[in-house]
């Protein structure tokens, strides 16, 4: 049995990484690492995990957590693993990071985003930007995965196959993205309360939201160039989901018209038929949240239109799950050569 | 590997069974009935079940059916069953049926209630009321099992120690009992709708919900003797989940004092300590239905009122699950010698 | 013009008081005090008064707040008033509390329930309970008025008639309440965040809520005795509503037969056939929260169970509206001489 | 007193309508036409309004109404108002549509986008586009108001300005609307069901929705020319409110810098300072539909990208109110010389 060990266990992305690993056949969880419970139940303070789960919360002492565990999730602030992670703990223990500290290979975009200090960007180059569909074969060889964000995984899956292939400009890509409220987290603020968010949708971090660089980098690979793209985020009254909403101009043919159909879709398929995780839904479905909660899938479509010369593309995925815990459970299947599916085979539940 | 066919697989109990069969190690699904949707995908029906299932619908003809599979579920309208069951079918094959046409011994009782004609009374004594934790014995020789109803589930389990012991007078249990709108089903009707749901709750039913004399039946069974209660369910905005809040007399002590904490504890204890699927909560912790989602629990408390000299009782379990179809499959497991929790190792999802 | 102070203005219940109040063609709002937000435009508190508040807010002040104004709103924790009160306040302008300081006649069933101690009891005697369709004599010659909860409002009102003429055992009275998540507030509480409410339900303050003793004083005034009742408040994920349940059982006539409808309802007519905001729904149609949002309706009707001898009575109300600040304004047209429905004549808002 | 027939008076908007008007100092409703609900009680359709209408629902014998009122409202579905009106009609009366039968002037555009015969387009010049901000001189001198679609309101007001003062691109406009599920309308389908909406979020009508070619068509004559844009609308967990996130490429100025924030902000206040019913927020404060629940608001804002050269463009607000009945009230206001904002000083509803 793996090892795992949790920092950051009791915020909902930790405790939707003990809802997966409990039923992972492979993993055992020794660690339920929680600043502000330490010393409590873990089931008290998630009561779903009532006589599922008997342990109590533990410290953030990832150096001794490193001796006794194979691989560590943290599921922390930006900025608390690179101010602990050492080589030492790395030579020890994998180490699979739902922070943003690992995601960008330019320290000083992360620093000009974050507005927060980098401790230790020697680690930056070794880490592997952990989207599974995307890197695998590198994500197997790593110590040190960040696991993408959850409007990134969303936005750049949606729209990876189009700019890998040249069919669109990714410099007029327009990502407009709507978020359940999980993905602000479990701490006691007033924007998050139930009658500030229920009935309501907003805009929020426009032009400003730290998601962007993510995406920009991430698909300015595939596009072979440094790109800049829009990426508004909204706050939609639900628990889970993501749903992206994305624009680009098409380019057209040497004949002077614009793809059709068929080849868009063959060019999705070329890069997702054979991925469990990404569904590229038939034609004219459009994706909703409700379709994937609960699961590790990615629903992707997208529709032509010849009047404007631009397509929209849509994608939609559990923002706890594609989006955090189940993709970090993905890159450890990964990292230790399990299969990839592995406490993932999650149907999706309904309603 | 067991075959098994379900009748209204499209309905919203039906589209769970899929789920949670999709998980199970011994079942395979052979035959997706929906009268409604005959020669069409069933992912199409569920977008969820898009590249899980690949099944095309198929009609509700009992007796083909009844050929090729060990074990049928019918999620179908009051009446469907008992119109078409023969003993031959019971000879080729065991029965769970999710429909109330089996559930009160009494076909008076029963034609009283649901205004309608029994059309097979001579299956009613052979049936077994499939409320695992109470009938386990009889479950495993059944051929027919009459799955309980959602409220009655909770109902029931909530105060069934006490009755079962005499602490409280059953005639004056009053049951409130909340339910989210799954429980509705997915037909298309005004009431229903999204905009007349939301932001909204009432009481139906009021003196007159079906659901009352199979609680009455049940628990009269465990009183020794005919009981009546009060139950008036309301509907609740949100999809999943029961909760009851149930009211009761307490008997005196020979002492003349009210049974304590302790004193109830234990007795709750003595019939649920062993049960999985059963939680008695830790003193004070009131029962949440998110705390259930998705899961086959049933989480009880309660709190003693020695002010009135009532015990108030509360129980909260998901309907689609352990009020229906996860409760269908913990019979099966039963019917069929397997772990009674096959299938159902679910951990509750949060949020 | 009247002059009106507001103290709390920035919690739900002042916020609504300042929309009812902009409504209201007799009074203006002079002072906007929020201890939380002093010298902020109101208006940034609450967005939607932008370009309709000007005002910034101000302390809490009472006693210069006093010399500006003819009334004042307390809209604060417990304690507060009670706290500040003097007569030399009182000589100079009306006081209408909505806090629960001033609700009920004895000082010790205050403290042994609020677990605070009363610094003013000596004022307990002179304020009168605003329930306006039951004092409303009295109102009109108060200088402090105790504005009643929310939960309360609704559970008198919803069984007041039926005590007063005896025809329920009020000893037998069990109050099942459920209520949108408005009335926790507006502060920064884990247990109010959007993930936790929503899509759950929940009781709480099981057998101790703050609101019994109040409607055990009221009822049992009605009753002429004292009375003892069962008072549950359950959480539901929407905004606004109150929706109770009540239990109780009948007495029977002279010759032994129950009540029927028709004399139920010529009793409920007796008291309320003239009352504007109280609305007995016509038979068989279950009052929803939904129906009365935003106005300062309380609909209430009732169904008779001969089968247990009880009596299912049902109120539903907006929680911020008639169980806080409407009736806090209807006490106020009492109070100063005007039309009780000024500023009231609300249309329910659908959906 | 004006008097005034509604046709459709059971739909959502046409409740709405009937909200407003009862509030409304100049009008009565002499005509509540309602198809399906012939001859039963206004109040047993819409329970909000038990003892506030006494009316039963007459049919839709515009003829005849034309004869006893002054203006009549159409809230029915497209085709209705287009099959039925003569210029004996508008001769006798008023009229306001909240259809789309009148609101292109190309018959051949109206068409093609709603499949069906237009078979009174010998009107279609003479009908004004009742956006009241903008077409207000016109719509005072009108016999026939086609009241704007929902989407197409908060569309065009909010970006109107800008194109209007050539600061942007007109046809790099991406119009990204998510709108609450009341705009769906009362009629029981399944994909409108609780069920089916709650926790979930998904696009509809991509490149198709019949709101597109209002919007090019209002914006195309503020732009000087023809235009084309993108129009993706969404369907939101909630029951009111729209917003809409546009985005476009902003013109450099003659210094190849784009423009500040101020002089984006004064073009705002040149068209929206002192329109009541337009509120341009504070710097960086995103809308919220929350904001301008139940009121005739529409709240926009703009957020400007030098990375990209693009401007993001946000508006919100009540598509029962500004987006349907409450724009009905101000066109009628404009029509018969009254106050404009006369029924509808509504302050939103919080939370």
């Amino acid at each position: 049995m793996i090892k795992a060990g949790i920092i950051g266990a009791t915020g909902y992305a930790g405790n939707e990484l003990v809802r997966l690993l409990m039923g992972h056949k492979e993993v055992e969880i020794k660690w339920f690492g929680s600043k502000s419970y330490i010393d409590q139940n873990y089931a008290d303070v998630y009561q779903n995990m009532f006589e599922i789960v008997e342990d109590t919360c533990l410290d953030d002492n990832i150096e001794e957590l490193a001796n006794q565990v194979d691989v560590i999730f943290t599921a922390t602030p930006q900025g608390f693993l690179a101010g602990v992670l050492t080589e030492e703990i790395l030579q020890k223990t994998k180490v699979i990071d739902l922070s943003a500290d690992f995601r960008m290979k330019d320290v000083n975009v992360y620093e000009a985003w974050y507005k927060i200090e980098h401790k230790s960007p020697q680690f930056l180059e070794e880490a592997v930007y952990g989207l599974c569909e995307i890197n695998r074969a590198d994500i197997k060889q790593a110590r040190l995965v960040a696991n993408p964000g959850c409007y990134t995984t969303c936005s750049i899956l949606t729209a990876y196959p189009l700019v890998k292939e040249g069919l669109i400009d990714p410099n007029t890509l327009i990502i407009d993205a709507k978020s359940g409220t999980s993905g602000a987290g479990r701490s006691a603020k007033l924007a998050n309360l139930y009658c500030e968010v229920n009935e309501n949708i907003k805009a929020y971090g426009v032009t400003n939201h730290r998601h962007t660089p993510e995406i920009e980098e991430q698909l300015g690979y595939a596009a072979g160039e440094k790109i800049v793209v829009n990426f508004t985020p909204h706050l939609v009254p639900m628990n889970r989901g993501i749903l992206v909403t994305e624009y680009a101009s098409l380019h057209k043919k040497a004949d002077g018209t614009y793809p059709t159909y068929e080849e868009v879709k063959a060019v999705y398929d070329k890069y997702y038929k054979e991925e469990k995780f990404i569904r590229v839904l038939n034609k004219d479905v459009c994706p909703e949240t409700k379709w994937v909660e609960g699961s590790n899938y990615v629903d992707v479509n997208f529709k032509i239109d010849t009047r404007t010369g631009r397509i929209i593309m849509m994608g939609a995925l559990d923002n706890l799950v594609k989006g955090a815990a189940g993709q970090a459970v993905q890159n450890m299947n990964l990292l230790f050569g399990l299969d990839e599916a592995e406490g993932l085979n999650l149907v999706p539940m309904f309603p």
